[in-house]
């Protein structure tokens, strides 16, 4: 049988460029027969020597270090823009206009007027644009979801997420550049922030205000190049918030990356009138559910495994309890973004779209605002 | 050999009064020689029937329903205030001022005007004043304390907390006094927010400001009389809030009785430089405890059964990992007030002051003034 | 009003001592109005100083070295037997014939021959005898029996049991009575084997073989009064057995003193056609629970707080959440013998009856047989 | 650069067929720069239309309903064995025999008369030869070993472990072919017992005696092709037994498919004279251990997330916390025996060589001639 292919081309070699071309080479393999096979074309970055390197490892074609050449490429249908945030509103805006479909990498840009026009770009084209919220694709979190939206919780009271990671609460740990603003645009609120906001509307729905506080615990950290010498962060470290949603749900958001002993733990708990849910990256295949229904003396908190045959994206694998890695996350995304693009699907709302990129680059700078200003910022369009 | 004995006079017969009077019924079975034996002299509360029973069930010699006849009796050396809050005030001076070693009940009072005329009050005495805030004695958190204070979590960077139930999930639940402001003053920002506000200045220091919002989720409830009919709830469902310290921390607090699933969910997280604890009540014989010390290969999150004969306030129940329940936090709270008593040592920072008191009812008001203004809400005391 | 008096004759002043009178102590206070008021009359036990003390800190009215005067005490109606083994089955008969109810520590018996002679001497009075299995009377592991006898769990197929303790791990701990054969017996096969043997009874039923494996890991350790000699261990440290059920079902029973970590680690598993139960007494106020039954997408195990208002043996002590402790157990134990007593209600088949005790030290007896002979052991009365 | 490439010939195309090649695949993607890049040459099988589909599927170049044919070809350099269990021996016998080397699915053979004669023809070649116990390579699992081997446990004095799975719990499911002996040899015993038989051996070291029974709860089950139709059942359900070490450990094994609630629940516990360890293979990232060495208040079970860059086989995935599925221990598999081919490195200790599998073979042996023989199997080679 012949089957439709489709040409990848992907911007950035380095950590999400290595999950991306690993998920469009192992789809099919998991989800057969697949809407088409992705064709590995070309890859671009800015560090020829690297880029070579990576063009081997991951199977491309070929590479280039100008990324306007790949979205001239006709031999290229999708761009996947792993790049870093401040070459997401370009790049991705050119190649929406030159028809390609487009995979951008979160959060969608480094604020929400970057993020309007790159929405606004996608609505000008046939061609199909997601935001790399991979975190949706992960089966206990479509099943909480499912659970959320049948009504099996009822009114929703609460949200509360804390993503947290260790790796700065180490002073001596140096300042790369994810610490200084001008390359990074934020700390954790961009990096993990926009993650637990994107979960928070998948879940609960639309924000409506947010209270937030923000610190940078350690205000100078050795140069990576000359560790006798410090130099100023110019990020957050950490930032709490409070968050208020339309339908009246209150609770709240929190991201740090010194919190010692949390790997990627990026945990979200809901509490509904008839029931509750908790979820933990650091255990991606499990599920906790609380139901008010039933025999009183059996109420409890449901472990389930979210693995088994009838959960969502989890078949192809391999069903029955067998555990899904993080990387999994990612062949479920490519594979629902190829199939939208082949059979005409819509992205969302199992997939994020550029509207919902944009109005997660809206609640982020209300953080930003509110921590700023001392005051409660309310979520305007 | 012939044991000092002590006279206990307690306010309140319902659930409170249960435990304290359980509590020193039985503290010199576990604290043995006890510093004195309580005797238990005299019960007051409203309603004659029920607190006729109560002293025989508690096993008191008499009972009274004027407490200023308790204040004055001179067989009362302890008063024990149990009462509702709105009878914190009055009852507790008097009883300083009659001489008699108070322990109240928490939160101190219903606001801190009240909680700083009482905190003076004993201040004008050499009588000794305990507030209850009993979770200070449970062995995992001293623990958690004792690993905070001795730096091996070094610098802290964070605390969050929420202390969730679940009674109020359903909306057909009625409208008890705890849900009418006038009587209780207000919802779960004083009777659980004042214990996780408690712990906060326990482990991490004092507080400089809050941020808050609030909701009452079910605006309307049966009335317990006439359940055809229903009246406004006018104390709040749940608080969420962000929480700074004087020492650079941010972190979370929240309390709600609308979290499905949670029955008496009182949990901590302090993450710090070198290490992270966590606490849940649901399981208060157990700590969590993180270090980046030691081996790469095994750093996890250490889960210590708190009840080894080298913990504190252990070794009196029964050693080696034998679970401790929620009445004993009690009894080791009656014997730590006795022995202070008994043997002139200080209350504090064990045992829980009325400045500590005091301190604690003002961060409770800027909670609530936070939530009314939308702003952030400095600590001033 | 007036309440029943029934006068209480302690035997053994140590750990079991010390909980038996706890509970005598405090079981009105919790059940109340309580079958009758136990009256501390007297306590025995062999060496007078330490008894005296005893009596004083445990509030017993008198004390004896004679267990025969206690014997003939006419103020005492309940003799209590919490004596080491050796001493249970003389006294224990002497104290039935004199028409005194009985509670006697576990195992019944050194052996099912004594075993039996005082199951037969409980019949041949009208007094209430039981055996003191106060894990009976955990409210996790009522509930889990009451899943199985209401066919939650439908036909069952599996027990597995292990009570592991950490105390002899370390090979320097000293040549204790309790590891010497002529004094303690066996090692844990009667200490911890005979507790996991009365749950795989109370839960499942008869059992009907045995093959069983020991080993005394340190054959030698220091004498206690002499640590640079060292002396025999003359008892098992672990032994490993399958078992098999009247039933059908199968499984495995271990018990181990040499289990590092574990400190009181009495975990059972049960598995049965339609669900799964697992019980962890470090973890004593909750239950697991799996059934199939109810949407494929939500199974999973039911983490159940088995202290709430609905849970047998829970109301009286606080409901909705709050931890019951190891010292619980017995005074639900005392009230439920006392309740008998009074009430002339049957022991059985909540609490455990002579008969059953005899059972139990048959099934030991078979372990031991078993690891000596290296072969499968019926069970046989 | 030119990379080595090296040619796979796969019999099987089921679930272990569709792990391995998966595993070739993406071998060098992860674990890059590779010992040679996998071909996929040709796939083997018995019904050519599933063959046909899963050669397209997998991406293999040729397929055959004849394995002698792939035995021959000489772009096949390794072949992997992933037939059932009847065709591991004259397959792999050839295949050796031919200069291929050759990856065996587990159980190595029916039974050890089988399993030796492949032993002995690994023994007559050059070529690599290696049995698919793949959970050896779960990072966590490895660390458990590394713990053990480095004496950070001590002296080991237990091992437990049961492998439990759910789908036979159902009486109403069909008889498929793995109930019925003649195809599938036995039931547990081989499937999952072989796995827990290898992990003791990995772990612990050498059995030398187990006592075993064994139980068919359900006799009969429905035909697949025709329900109204039952049929007998002709091997195990479970099985349940003792084991005895030569280092003096003893502990218990146990595998069931009718264990309501595990789905792939590989769970083993290790108690040495300084600590213990505990996994699972449901969460499989985790490893539990306990060390006594320490301050003693703050010992306890260390749950360590062995996902960071310094565990073994995480770092080509990515590190940090990040969950590894199922799927992963098929590809550090893969990579260590290419990596054994191209550099002629040792199979063993990490890898099972085919003296372990005719160990294993042993073992299980002993394990269903003890259940027959009511007795103590001592394990003779």
């Amino acid at each position: 049988m012949v089957y439709r292919k489709i040409g990848v081309g992907l911007l950035g070699y380095s950590s999400m460029g290595k999950a991306h071309s690993f998920a469009y080479k192992v789809m099919p393999h998991f989800f057969w027969p697949p809407p088409a096979i992705p064709e590995l074309v070309t890859i671009c970055g800015r560090t020829e020597s690297r880029l070579k390197a990576a063009s081997e490892n991951f199977g491309f074609k070929k590479y280039t270090t100008d990324w306007r050449e790949m979205v001239r490429d006709e031999q290229v249908e999708v761009v996947d823009n792993s790049l870093p945030n401040d070459m997401h509103h370009d790049v991705t805006i050119s190649a929406l206009e030159a028809g390609k479909h487009v995979l951008c990498e979160k959060p969608l840009a480094r604020n929400s007027l970057e993020a309007k026009e790159m929405w606004e770009a996608s609505c000008r084209t046939s061609a199909k644009a997601m935001v790399a919220f991979n975190y949706r694709f992960v089966p206990a979190v479509l099943l909480a979801r499912e659970l959320i939206k049948s009504r099996k919780l009822g009114r929703i009271y609460h949200f509360r997420a804390r993503y947290l990671q260790q790796w700065l609460a180490d002073p001596s740990f140096p300042l790369v550049w994810r610490l200084v603003e001008s390359r990074a645009g934020s700390g954790p609120i961009g990096d993990l922030g926009s993650h637990i906001v994107d979960l928070a509307r998948f879940m609960v729905g639309e924000v409506t205000a947010v209270t937030a506080v923000t610190r940078t615990f350690v205000k100078e950290r050795p140069l990576p190049d000359d560790p006798s010498t410090k130099g100023p962060v110019t990020v957050e470290d950490a930032f709490a918030a409070t968050v208020e949603f339309d339908n009246g749900a209150i609770g709240t958001l929190e991201a740090s990356r010194c919190a010692a002993g949390r790997k990627n733990y990026n945990n979200f708990e809901v509490n509904g009138e008839n029931g509750s849910i908790e979820f933990n990256l650091e255990r991606l295949n499990e599920l906790r559910f609380f139901s008010r229904e039933g025999d009183a003396k059996t109420l409890g908190w449901n472990e389930i495994l979210a693995t088994d045959k009838v959960h969502d994206y989890t078949l192809p694998y391999r069903p029955h309890g067998d555990a899904l890695g993080w990387n999994h996350t990612f062949v479920s995304e490519v594979y629902h973004f190829i199939d939208a693009i082949v059979n005409d699907k819509e992205i969302g709302p199992i997939g994020a779209t550029f509207e919902d990129g944009y109005r997660n680059n809206v609640i982020l700078d209300a953080i930003l605002k509110s921590a700023k200003e001392n005051k409660r910022v309310n979520i305007r369009l």
